[in-house]
């Protein structure tokens, strides 16, 4: 993997943030997260700066904290001067606990619960993004009841596909999400908000896939949504100040995966958008990203222990390591390919094939078929590259294997933001 | 769904053993688990009694616990006089802390750590199911340690493809699983087994698959692993008094599922195992056999409330629920199928084609794409079938979301066997 924080040591270590991984995973013990606290600010803060050069602090980054949530992540992003996205009442109470600031937060959710929205209220949410017109409702009784005026967004569904995997494409019509623009649905909401006394519609919202790799499909939802707005200021006369693109920007999984840089798509984008606004005769509005994966997903490591190797001849070597689906699912999910390679023989070349497999009793639980790595065998730890998104946060009990910690490596000290699960964590809440 | 402990009362309300589901989700809050403790009894009684009269008492049944593995299902497997399957240290460690009997033990998997295998060995499991020869090799060496002998049984590959998911077949010879009789390896590792004077050799296990529907792949099961018992007992003289068959038998999920009665099953291998030994002249075994879904599936149904009902003009409705893909996550990973009924208008026509979407922020958060049920919307109690098995093991906290509760209804009395996951117990290990 070619990244600057990777290297091989002397020993033929794999070096991971100037930190040797076989002498984390002897002291943390495996399956192991490991993530680059350093490189994680570098890229919040050229998204924040991106934002400052392009917008003049008219915009805002909120990491999209459903890629990876817990406390420490909310006090990193408070730290660098960012604000985050919350999907759930579990994250909004994670990031509360973390002491962030509720008014950098837009909430999210095709379905969010009453006693949810009700939370998001108390707790100062400055947008909460309505995603249907019974959520409308629903905010509008809430903060009459409270006295108080909510903040939103409208999640839109722009008819855009961009290219990526059928699960995690979400821009469509045929979708969960949002209100649809092409149904003129998008206006009747707009319309019902502002109708509300007690919601304050600041604007809108939109995603249109994940792990994208193109430039085009951001500029055409930028169009298409200030398309949008002027058509509402057409219509009603509001002119609404929010354009919140969302995020979906690639990132590099294997060699084959070659994402654009971030900061050209911050360029691409707000040219397209101020272009759009000249034109339209709009004032640029202030704009929110939503940047999760391409924040943390390469600055993540997994490191496992490899534990039964096993040659059927002709078919299929095996390498079954002490993890698998219960902290990555990605393969089993949707198929997503990694990158391998064993840390404490790094130096080596990858001459083998073999099927990665995860601990659990269950076939499906591999975390490659044919994955590239050095000669190896049991006691051996294997590192897993990117997988800083959608691992934690997607990990699960199944066998009830313990979740690994976190250790987050910063400027060459090492602590842990997430303890190991225990045995006993296991039962807690067994009667 | 057809089953004896599913009824609709006089207020239109679904009845699952006996209790209103709506006066469930009511008192309990939704998602909410629910599970027919009865039901699960009979079924193991069912098991029990086969066993017993197929066998005279030669036998022994397996709860596969990595269906669903809490401490109560093993104080309910103790109680009905059944053993239990573990995969993992934390379902040893689970059972022990239920007061289970570790001789009645099965302890599986692909790739056990020498920690876990020191643990099992502690605990005094009665059989630990040896999957390679690395695992042999390190239970000789511990057990020596410990001055012990450790019982044993070998996972077999038979070559045997049940008609089944590919995600979740696991007979074939490309598994990671087991030793592969028709390479001769299987043969290799009884031999390497019997030369370990701190190894019991026990017998042989294998597992064709989960969720098959016919008998023939169970009866070619026996015969082929009683084949290869006589075929040790010709090369080395042992004569290896344990057969145990695994699991796999299928449940119901849609009306389009048609298990075969487990009576069935149970007559069928003795009989063809019977016939085998006849042939073979070699004596009967101790037989083991270890269903999971069969005992717990059907048994359990969760509830769930609608929040929002998205039409989609000319394209789809959407119906989202407060739970998805992390309670159940058996649709996104397998496209399982489930039955649904809304069970506060239980006794209205299945009117209605719906996707039914999870609340999760991630397009694939589904539960079925087309599921038919009764005219409904927001507040409504959306119930699913058959998800005793494979739900409440598998689910995560992605999103940040808590795991629902276990309620058990036993002969009129409902009681909690998993407290709701807390917004605490999110955060409990983050530093």
């Amino acid at each position: 993997m070619h990244q600057d924080n990777i290297s091989i040591n002397n020993r033929g270590h794999l070096v991971f943030a100037g930190f040797d991984t076989v002498e984390l995973a002897r002291e943390y013990g495996t399956p192991l997260y490991v993530m680059d606290e350093r490189m994680i600010r570098d890229t919040i803060a050229m998204y924040r700066v991106s934002m400052e050069n392009y917008y003049q602090g008219r915009g805002l980054v909120c990491y999209a904290s459903k890629a990876f949530s817990c406390k420490h992540i909310y006090r990193v992003c408070r730290e660098e001067g960012i604000g985050a996205d919350a999907v759930s009442m579990g994250e909004l109470y994670t990031a509360m606990e973390a002491g962030f600031d509720p008014a950098l937060i837009c909430y999210h959710g095709n379905n969010k619960t009453p006693a949810e929205l009700e939370y998001a209220l108390d707790c100062g949410v400055g947008r909460i993004v309505a995603d249907s017109f019974r959520e409308l409702d629903l905010l509008e009784e809430i903060a009459a009841r409270k006295g108080r005026k909510a903040g939103i967004l409208l999640r839109l569904c722009p008819g855009i596909e961009a290219h990526t995997h059928d699960f995690i494409r979400t821009g469509g019509i045929d979708s969960k999400f949002g209100f649809a623009i092409e149904l003129g649905i998008a206006l009747e909401a707009v319309e019902h908000a502002l109708s509300k006394p007690h919601l304050e519609l600041r604007g809108v919202h939109a995603h249109i896939g994940s792990q994208i790799f193109q430039l085009e499909p951001f500029r055409r939802e930028a169009e298409v949504l200030m398309g949008f707005l002027a058509e509402v200021r057409a219509k009603t006369g509001a002119v609404l100040s929010d354009l919140n693109l969302g995020g979906g920007f690639g990132i590099r999984y294997t060699q084959a995966d070659d994402p654009v840089p971030y900061g050209q798509y911050m360029e691409a984008v707000t040219q397209t958008l101020k272009e759009t606004c000249a034109g339209l005769d709009y004032p640029l509005p202030f704009v929110i990203m939503e940047p999760g994966r391409s924040i943390v997903g390469a600055a993540g490591i997994t490191l496992y222990e490899i534990g039964n190797r096993r040659e059927i001849p002709g078919v299929r070597t095996y390498l079954s390591v002490d993890g698998g689906m219960t902290d990555n699912i990605r393969y089993a999910l949707y198929g997503a390919e990694y990158t391998f390679t064993v840390a404490n023989r790094a130096g080596g070349d990858k001459t083998l094939t073999a099927a990665i497999a995860g601990r659990c009793c269950e076939s499906g639980d591999l975390l490659a078929k044919e994955a590239r790595v050095q000669q190896c065998g049991p006691g051996d730890i294997l590192a897993v590259f990117s997988t800083g998104a959608y691992n934690y946060s997607m990990a699960s009990n199944y066998n009830r294997v313990p979740r690994p910690p976190v250790v987050m490596l910063l400027d060459g000290t090492a602590h842990l933001a997430v303890r190991r699960e225990s045995l006993a964590d296991l039962v807690r809440n067994d009667l």
